[in-house]
């Protein structure tokens, strides 16, 4: 049978490994798909560059509407970011009934509705392992491994950026600025880091992630995102000293009320195997009824891993010829006529309507009474302590000071009752500066 | 559509796990597949207890030939398990046009070249991701997530009975034998534990990610097997304070020469995630040469984790709906008539032929010149070593003792070298006791 023919759009880090990859293994990657997968075209405005990648074998062009144009291609693989101009080739390219292969998780997690549904009536497959945690198969386990279950909730180390951060600031001891400095200098933050470091990254995988494990429409507008930029190294030191870690995790949880979907960093207890995931690795672990904890790790991002999950969809497309695209794997993993009444029944959540456990760490006059007094406060607001370490002032603020840390561990509270409780701690005059507020999850 | 008619063979454990977890999650499972999965009927000798399981609404029977022969069966979910009636019966369903899902590894790894042949020439389905660590999709992930990947090497904790004695053994500072007792009364031992603790049940699943990893035929009984019975609570201490955890591993890679494929004790790095997998969970990391190193964690038995395993195998059957056998995923994840060349161009390699690191305990007389006789044998042998530790003889055989134990790690060695070096330091008149060797692995 004649070898699938892939036309690339975008041949930056991944479309380069993409190209290295399907080449060096070429044979191996025949005998199991039980066809070739060639890349016959690629577009990139920078065709010298591209020429130099894929030599004279392929043909280049500057414009990747005669890619989408071209009769002969199958598959196109959108490799461009953004939701710009990649958001309208990939809708060209289904209107000209290819099959797309994306690792844009901001343009899916955004547009995805939209994405899916030109590509079901069309008839063709939109795939994205690349979008999520690099080269780790998570979008296949969850939908396709984990099919059994009423999944409970997922939560991931998908940023390696931030997971790179954390376990400088942790191994280090050195604060947020200083280690993105470095990150920036190795290459494993951008010159502009705002979307890892903002978490933004995160909540489009996290978004996908939700869609398909509860089977309701991507909702990336409705999900919470609070960075690591505010975490300072005595909550990565105090956090330690309790028995926990502290990661940035991508949350969505299924609960009575909804789903919860949320960006922020988070306690982890430091026995976990996720709390182990150390510098620019990933992992996500997902807890299904019927399997309970299962976890996913590998690295989440660059060239080759990413092209591991890209040729891996290029595999999946030549597995299925034939068979009824009615019937295989859904886009968001459920049969997409059934997503939107799902999704009226488990709504996205509030984050004020989630219930999750707290790290407080509260700068205080070192004066008698000032305990007892913010204690009072969270118990008039319901809200149950499961542990508290009062510093010595010496120790927190050098010798003779005056002030020293409060750090609490409550029990499970709703976010919004937390909120109300921390401004009238936040009033007192005995407190000194803005309370540190970090979520903790047992992960169990 | 109509819902795909399920006929079960035993309901056991497992097949009652899969009965309640398709009730319970029928409508998730229907959503996802785009058709119901229904158990129509279900073959027990036991059929007192089956009809308690599954009530009135489904047929039960005693012969399982009664659901093979039923027209209206498309899938035969064998749970029987071993080699004998249970081979008979899967070739028979495979004759009779059947797909087939199975957790039988044993009947895999020594039977499946044969099965997979039947099932091929018939165009049916053999699908066993309930084979291999219960509910975690590792076939999945390696037959379908990694396709890109030319496999270096698969390394698992894939028998979670040895691995809740080895952990307990740490925990606690018991000896194999007293664990094994407590293992038994909680259920994670069967009362016959041959096939765990001897490693056969790890050596099953090893050969057949072996085969789907590097295309090439399952060749059990090429495995080099050895299980745990000979470990000492001395060895894991050891171990502990030069920072390695030892683990049953099952070992597959591929080298210049050969594949290796092995179960046996391992000291891994504590650092390592796979080394902080306690009690009855399984692990397995994967080494592929686009995307690394990834992991896959969770329970690796239990009645719903392996009906999840279960299920997700019918969803992938109802989704293939329509597509050309020829071109979905092959039983061993290569198309199957690449294997034997496959096999003759990576045999498997004798165990005198495999290179790895080695942990040496040698019980001497605390004498001078003992440790110069043995590291001269080992150099002479070309064995390069890594580290020595020698205890005092106070330490290891109490006051005024006149033994003590040397422990050496080696670097990379040749399985045969060693044998010939340790069968000459064995003879020496200042080794005491049967020399101890463990074999040692980074995993990086």
């Amino acid at each position: 049978m004649k070898p699938i023919q892939v036309g690339l759009l975008g041949i930056g880090t991944v479309g380069s490994g993409t190209f290295n990859v399907l080449q060096r293994n070429q044979e191996e990657i025949r005998r199991r798909a039980g066809r070739g997968i060639e890349i016959a075209m690629v577009a990139d405005l920078d065709t010298t560059r591209a020429k130099q990648v894929v030599g004279d074998a392929v043909k280049v062009v500057g414009d990747a509407r005669e890619v989408i144009a071209n009769p002969e291609i199958d598959v196109v693989v959108e490799l461009i970011g953004g939701y710009g101009i990649a958001k309208a080739l990939v809708l060209e390219a289904i209107a000209a009934g290819k099959h797309v292969v994306t690792a844009n998780k901001a343009l899916l997690a955004v547009h995805g509705t939209e994405i899916f549904k030109a590509a079901a009536d069309k008839g063709v497959i939109v795939a994205y392992e690349a979008a999520v945690a690099g080269g780790i198969p998570i979008i296949k386990a969850l939908r396709e491994g984990l099919t059994a279950n009423s999944i409970q909730w997922v939560a991931g180390i998908i940023n390696g950026t931030t997971n790179f951060i954390l376990s400088e600031m942790r191994d280090k001891g050195l604060d947020f600025d200083v280690v993105l400095k470095e990150a920036q200098r190795l290459g494993y933050a951008e010159a502009d880091p705002t979307f890892d470091i903002e978490g933004v990254d995160a909540a489009h995988k996290v978004t996908l992630m939700s869609a398909i494990a509860f089977g309701i429409p991507v909702q990336f507008d409705k999900a919470y995102v609070e960075g690591i930029t505010k975490l300072a190294g005595a909550d990565i030191k105090y956090a330690e000293q309790l028995g926990y870690r502290i990661k940035l995790l991508g949350i969505t949880k299924r609960t009575d009320k909804g789903v919860e979907l949320r960006v922020h960093p988070s306690l982890i207890p430091a026995k976990r195997l996720i709390a182990n995931v150390e510098g620019a690795m990933n992992a996500v672990v997902v807890n299904g009824d019927a399997v309970g904890t299962t976890l996913y790790y590998g690295k989440g991002a660059g060239s080759e891993p990413t092209a591991s999950a890209v040729i891996a969809d290029l595999v999946d497309i030549a597995r299925l010829h034939g068979a009824d695209p009615a019937y295989s794997v859904p886009a968001l993993a459920f049969q997409s006529h059934t997503l939107a009444a799902a999704g009226h029944e488990l709504p996205v959540l509030a984050m004020a309507d989630v219930v999750t456990s707290y790290y407080l760490r509260i700068r205080v006059a070192d004066e008698a009474g000032v305990l007892a007094k913010i204690t009072t406060l969270l118990a008039n607001a319901g809200i149950s302590i499961d542990a508290v370490i009062q510093r010595e002032a010496d120790e927190v603020g050098g010798e003779g000071s005056t002030q020293t840390d409060l750090i609490i561990l409550t029990h499970d509270t709703r976010e919004g009752d937390m909120d109300k409780a921390l401004a009238e701690i936040q009033a007192l005059s005995t407190v000194l500066t803005p309370i540190t507020r970090i979520r903790k999850e047992e992960l169990n």
